[in-house]
């Protein structure tokens, strides 16, 4: 059962509701002064899509171009039309911002609803969301459609963890909504103060907001004793609610309905092959505040091929990989050191420390992996060590396509990093 | 024009609905553990209800009883007929929750939108909101009523004055949702910054969640360059809404329609005299989740008599004078030291400081009030200084029903206080 029958459209009937809106979109863009300049520019109207494919036809846009048309230049509609804004906190140079209208606030409240349902999350759910509220759209957009879902809502908001986890017991929270850094910081509180985590009533929690691996996602939900499922979403598409995880865990299902999705070689901006990881491109198709045309979204991510045993027929895009600004190019290859990490985690010989060496010979860039092994597995047997070596080095090329070279060095050897692993380091 | 017709309903119309609506409310309010066994045992049902007077046969709530009934002794529905949940933070003792349906949700939107129009908010406006969102009721609720009426509603939370100010610029914001205190910080950054109040878009503030005197509101409104609108609420009453100011800013009408207001002697629990000041008593006319019957809210106010010249009928509340638990008893007369400092605030002789001092004389309080008088009207002349000594004491009179003890000083004799000033002293 799906929280709505557009869920299970066929590919047909969504690819023919992609044109209709699509040309919609175009004509509603074309009402703002950016998009009025940027379409006729490219010279393009809404007779250009004929079919889902010719989006291609379309123009790009950046963050760059939201910048340059901040405040309301890419406002489709008049300001007294507008009933939100989301911003970005523009800490460092020229802040974005997002206006809504009421159906757009109503459109993302459903989407949101949806996802949340596609999570296994139903009315009778008491929903904690643990997310900042106010500017931020992690706040009001979980919130506005936990609401409309049904859920008994708790606006816990960021923070104070004594004070979560006090709400989660007093009224029975089954769902929360969590970034996977506080959810692992909130899994360690448990372990300190003794909490057995099958004592609270939370059985699931959504994750988003930060790019995190599968290891990451496996220790949440081992820390509070939980289902976790991940989300997708950014405020230039609304915010959360674009691509969510369902029951299955593979992958986010991203709405077609509501959106059009992308992935294409940063480099050349062609569509990359089926199942190859590019940046996630996107194009709204029922934002009447402001539409945006084929935005880079800078995230990295693929589709996941073939269709998902639940019935949902909108494709999946796997895991956030990373930012497109972190791709390198080795031989000819686009590598990503998100594919990298996420390879090396899974090989039960490999420590907690690794470092991607960039060099140049003849030209070209190369790439060099130092991995610190184990003590347990850093043994003196030079024929094991070549072996894991060779092991190593064909699961990475599995992934990455290229065999790199690996060196393995003893545990802490490596210098240490803190928060966010610098792990990619370029030698001139 | 108001928002809605009922704000012109005839006083008989808005009694015969309270009736019916009380009835409602019993029948309702029976539903959950604790007002089961309350009513009961006051032997009250629907029935007791003929007039809108009869609330008197109710029995009173407070504070004390929401904390025993948490978290959810007092509600009214199953919990999956819940859809959100406010907290007060619980940092000291037990905390209080109040539990919403959609309806309950609904309503407090549409009274919030209807309170914004009355203060002269209209959908064209661009509304900045700056309280902290989350379990705190001033986010959200203030929010969703912008939302309702149109406004294009930047949800900018609290804090960073710099952003603020830059969305307020950027957005054209007319109005903005500001507690007193940091109206008042945000008028000094201007002055520190140079900055004209009047190059600033804004020209309407509802201001409110803290105590203040005409005089901080004149000070918002110079610092600010806008008219500022009182605004109540409280959690228990679903958070702000619940009576607000019209254009005239000469007192607060509470809405009639959704809830009963009474003002009784905090001591003897009597209705007061009209005009006079005493504890608002509120019960909820509309509310599924968690009705409240005669809450005992602290809050000292008066109802200002006869009618307002906008036409509404819903009685007015003046602006809230301190906390009942403030309460001084001299002579049997009830004093409120918010009274005393309204009229030591509106002479031009009085200085920023004054004290008052109670102190026991044959086994009764007795009260002398300390008041610096600026130096310039410090003079060596005696007999001005007794006169403005007489002028002082007269009134205060008229204010507090009995002469006071009250004794000049000279400029920066009394002890300095921080924030909110220690105004009342027990000398033993
Ligand atoms: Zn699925
Ligand atoms: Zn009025």
């Amino acid at each position: 059962m799906f929280y709505s029958p557009k869920e299970g459209w066929s590919q047909d009937a969504l690819g023919a509701t992609q044109v209709s809106r699509l040309r919609e979109t175009l004509k509603q863009a074309a009402k703002s002064p950016f998009y009025h300049a940027r379409l006729a520019e490219a010279g393009v109207s809404p007779e250009t899509i004929r079919s889902p494919e010719d989006i291609r036809r379309l123009p790009l846009t950046t963050k760059d171009d939201l910048r340059s048309a901040y405040p309301m230049g890419m406002c489709s509609v008049p300001s007294r039309e507008l009933i939100r804004l989301h911003a970005s906190s523009g800490t460092t140079g020229t802040p974005t911002a997002i206006l809504y209208t009421k159906n757009d606030i109503q459109n993302w409240a459903s989407l949101m609803a949806r996802s949340l349902y596609a999570a296994g999350v139903r009315p009778e759910d008491v929903f904690q969301n643990t997310s900042g509220y106010g500017l931020f759209t992690g706040g009001l957009g979980i919130h506005y459609g936990a609401e409309m879902l049904g859920c008994l809502t708790i606006p816990a908001g960021s923070g104070n963890t004594k004070r979560q986890l006090k709400l989660i017991r007093d009224f029975q929270v089954s769902v929360v909504h969590i970034i996977p850094s506080y959810a692992l910081y909130m899994g360690s509180v448990l372990v300190q103060e003794g909490i057995d985590p099958r004592e609270l009533p939370i059985s699931r929690a959504v994750i988003g907001a930060e790019p995190h691996t599968e290891a990451v996602r496996s220790k949440v939900e081992s820390l509070l004793g939980l289902k976790a499922f991940n989300s997708y979403g950014l405020s230039e598409m609304n915010g959360p609610g674009v691509a969510f995880e369902c029951e299955e865990q593979n992958g986010m299902h991203v709405w077609e309905d509501a959106f059009v999705a992308e992935i294409l070689n940063p480099e050349t901006l062609e569509p990359v092959d089926e199942g190859e990881i590019g940046e996630l491109v996107m194009t709204t198709l029922t934002r009447e505040g402001m539409p945006l045309v084929r935005y880079r979204t800078r995230d990295l991510t693929r589709f996941i091929p073939g269709r998902c045993p639940c019935g949902r027929t909108h494709r999946r895009i796997d895991r956030i990989k990373g930012r497109a600004d972190d791709m390198l190019i080795i031989k000819g290859v686009n590598i990503y050191p998100m594919q990298i990490e996420q390879v090396l985690m899974n090989i039960r010989e490999v420590g907690q420390n690794y470092v991607i060496e960039i060099f140049q010979d003849r030209e070209m860039d190369q790439m060099r992996i130092k991995v610190e092994i184990r003590d347990e597995y850093f043994v003196e047997d030079m024929r094991a060590l070549q072996a894991l070596q060779r092991r190593i080095a064909s699961l990475l090329r599995n992934e990455i396509l290229i065999t790199p070279k690996v060196e393995l060095v003893q545990h802490n050897s490596l210098p240490q990093t803190q928060g966010k692993a610098q792990r990619v380091v370029r030698l001139d």
